[in-house]
């Protein structure tokens, strides 16, 4: 790799714990030898009239640039006159599907072991649509939207995506029998897609119910895709089954083939500059979009090194019931390269 | 008791394995002597106008005047111009809060051992307005209606509960970072109504986070307060934790003080008529049914007899591992009185 010129990367740190953790990932990238140059960028402290957040046009053309980034956790600063930085971002980059893979980490215990699950949400529309009005004093309306052109265009990347990673099944997940014309919609596009991938198997199943059979049996899941809301909880369910947020990567994927990586944990105030934050979710968003860009062997060896580190139990941050710093597990990870 | 007049109290026997298991309720409650006469409807064959489902006014009416029922499973037949049997209750009868209560069975392991929490559910707005609209050609809406007086009923329903159940703690669970208007409106009613009582905490609590922290330690919890479809979900969620609907009762209120028990799980067609289906879920709920009436003894022991039998092992329904038919399981329940 090193005779070819490097890929170029956003690298948005974040802020609270959003420094440390992105300091680590740098370091482990520049230890595995990753053929990555780092473009950083700030979330700015005044609000960019063009994004209408603390983000600047500057940061999210480098992504549309590049194609790819990375990103730690942004808290929205309070306040009026501002969107949420997370949201300024799927909508500015057009970011339409969270892939969200779950797997349990050999070696961390929790209640499940058996846990190999992906979830696809809807990033766009859908309960997310910012649509909400007061009808008369003490009623209030949210509006639902799902469109046909963001549902068949979610469902394609998720069988898509079934396909090119060896998955057998796709789950549509719904509440169609409350919400027929919507969730209709978007469970009539999904049959659309799945006519077109007679390869994988395809199913419906409604979130009460989907919920359920996560907690009693996740294993009888695999690529399961939904309208946003359901997406949001669903895949913090399924982070929870593993461990939670700080153990599960995330990936947001754009129209023109953009990849935006990121923790969807929180940035931790208070435990922030001191050295003590977990880097295990933004590593392992960093290693999906090492496989984004087909940069397999160095995924591979990357993801090996987190998983030796946690599993071997030696050195884990506080989360995770240890004693060790940032710096120490993150030389830990790089001394298993 | 027996020399006062017994309680009249509806019976929806539903369909399915419903006939079944409202008769296992019916020998037990007999076996215990407790003061009960019901009155028995059943889900009609053809549409009534005045309820437009399958269910009819005089079985509604039976609810109304006897102020409290118990209803088994009720499948929506399938077909058009007709409401679905249940949103058709809770609406003619302002069924306005789902009441779940979530205890681990002592004696039925699941990954869970330490589950002790009350969901309750808004059951008449929200997400189940019914309002969709196709806007444009591939482009549908639906509504989400949150009004205070439903709010403002359903939080105080929620705190009376805590308070009066001995809980300490009520949670709210909610989306307003993203809902904020429809979900800011529900929280505010919440707000409002938990200063009235200082001595029980009040928390808020995102959903997604929620259904994370439920799967990683549930103990965090004692009492949840939600709009409709999130208590849909969390309820399921939920019961998955100690072992499904099968095993977990369910109370509606309505205005006038209303008390409608029911199974939620299904009819469960397939094994309809066999004499397989397990009736716990029923007899729990006509137990909450009991301690609706204030009738606590014959409750409790009901309830012990239950919880014996199945921690006992010996005698379990094939949904639970077992190979006992339904009648020998409420035999052996009537043994244990
Ligand atoms: C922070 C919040 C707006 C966001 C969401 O609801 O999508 C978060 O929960 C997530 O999943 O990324
Ligand atoms: C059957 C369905 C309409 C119902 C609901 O969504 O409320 C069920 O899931 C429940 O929880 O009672």
């Amino acid at each position: 790799f090193s005779s070819q010129a490097p890929i170029r990367a956003t690298l948005f740190p974040g802020d609270g714990i959003g420094p440390e953790i992105a300091d680590s990932v740098k370091q482990v990238f520049k230890a595995a030898d990753v053929p990555i140059e780092w473009e950083e960028h700030f979330v700015g402290d005044e609000i960019d009239p063009r994004t209408q957040s603390f983000l600047t046009w500057e940061s999210l053309e480098s992504v549309r640039r590049n194609g790819v980034g990375l990103k730690g956790p942004m808290a929205t600063p309070i306040g009026k006159g501002h969107r949420s930085l997370n949201l300024t971002l799927r909508k500015e980059l057009n970011l339409y599907a969270n892939v969200r893979p779950c797997h349990s980490l050999p070696g961390y215990k929790t209640r499940y072991d058996d846990v190999n699950l992906i979830t696809i949400r809807e990033n766009t529309e859908g309960e997310y649509s910012g649509l909400e009005h007061q009808v008369v004093r003490g009623v209030v309306e949210s509006l639902k939207i799902i469109t046909r052109q963001a549902s068949l265009r979610v469902a394609e990347y998720a069988f898509h995506y079934a396909k090119t990673h060896g998955r057998k099944r796709v789950s549509a997940i719904h509440k169609a029998n409350i919400m027929q014309k919507t969730d209709g919609l978007f469970l009539k596009c999904c049959r659309e897609v799945a006519e077109k991938y007679p390869e994988i198997k395809y199913e419906e199943v409604v979130i009460d119910n989907c919920c359920m059979m996560l907690v009693k049996n996740p294993s009888l899941f695999d690529v399961l895709v939904m309208p946003n809301l359901y997406g949001d909880i669903i895949s913090d369910l399924c982070a929870g089954l593993i461990g939670g947020l700080g153990l599960t990567p995330s990936c947001n994927i754009g129209e023109g083939g953009i990849a935006l990586a990121e923790a969807v944990h929180g940035s931790a105030p208070d435990i922030a500059g001191k050295n003590l934050a977990n880097p295990t979710a933004l590593l392992l968003s960093a290693v999906s979009m090492l496989r984004h860009l087909e940069l397999h062997n160095k995924a591979d060896q990357i993801q090996d090194a987190i998983v030796s580190t946690i599993s071997e139990g030696k050195c884990r941050t506080a989360d995770l019931g240890g004693k060790s710093k940032t710096t120490e597990f993150t030389r830990t990870i790089i001394d298993h390269l």
